[in-house]
């Protein structure tokens, strides 16, 4: 029921933000409790929030960390970078953030917040990010500007 | 019933796409047969489909244009920028697309399809865009390089 019987009107597709937060050069990831693995802060966009304002919950909430989100690097439908098999179509937003400050702090959805270089990255939660999602994070911060690429 | 019971999974902000395209410097503008008014061909974004192809294929039916999608202009969370009461929350994304040609026919969603001058601009459809999302598709095709805006 919580699966298939919570949505309205007509069906689009659902809405998964990620953010993107670096400290020097390295990006902030979470420790999910579900599965024990790692993912860049972030889920399913709110209803009445912006993609900004979600993307600031998201890593207060994941990762206690204040951001200011800067850019959009992407937004892919997820299913064309998955093997995962999603019951429904998703657009993943990656969102760029700066970073204000950082302290984790226990919630119900982390077990841990850690910043990770690119050629150390720790084991991933597939189905939230993948390696490829992640190195374009780290391509996107190298320019000055940087056009969202989307599928 | 159409309203509120379609709808599966977790309940995020719906996708509604807009496609700015443009003829040397007018844009294309479809009429709308719902209040005879017009707007950027467009609509929701279908499910196990890309941002992409819902372009392509909004541009297709509405305006009978074809097109090769380039860059996400806009996120907007549509309750920010209309007055128009939404029973849901809307993240409306404009896409940059390039023309290839374009021939309008008859179709169950518009009267007709043309392209307009920013000084010369039609009456719009109001709830499906406003005078200010066309002003910055108009900027953004000033740019070689054009970071998308979100809210």
């Amino acid at each position: 029921m919580d699966l298939f019987a919570s949505g309205t009107g007509y069906q689009t597709p659902k809405v998964d933000i990620r953010a993107s937060v670096f400290k020097d050069d390295k990006i902030l990831m979470v420790r999910e409790k579900i599965d024990g693995a790692w993912s860049l802060p972030g889920g399913w966009a709110d209803v009445n929030t912006s993609l900004s304002e979600s993307a600031v919950r998201e890593c207060r909430e994941e990762a206690g960390a204040q951001v200011k989100p800067k850019r959009v690097i992407a937004i892919h439908q997820a299913d064309r970078h998955y093997d995962f098999p999603y019951p429904y179509t998703i657009y993943k937003i990656f969102v760029e953030c700066e970073l204000i400050e950082n302290s984790f702090s226990a919630n119900t959805e982390t077990l841990a917040a850690d910043f990770y270089a690119i050629d150390s990255l720790p084991p991933l939660s597939k189905e939230r990010n993948t390696r490829e999602q992640i190195e374009l994070c780290f391509e996107a911060k190298k320019h000055l500007l940087f056009e969202t690429v989307f599928d």
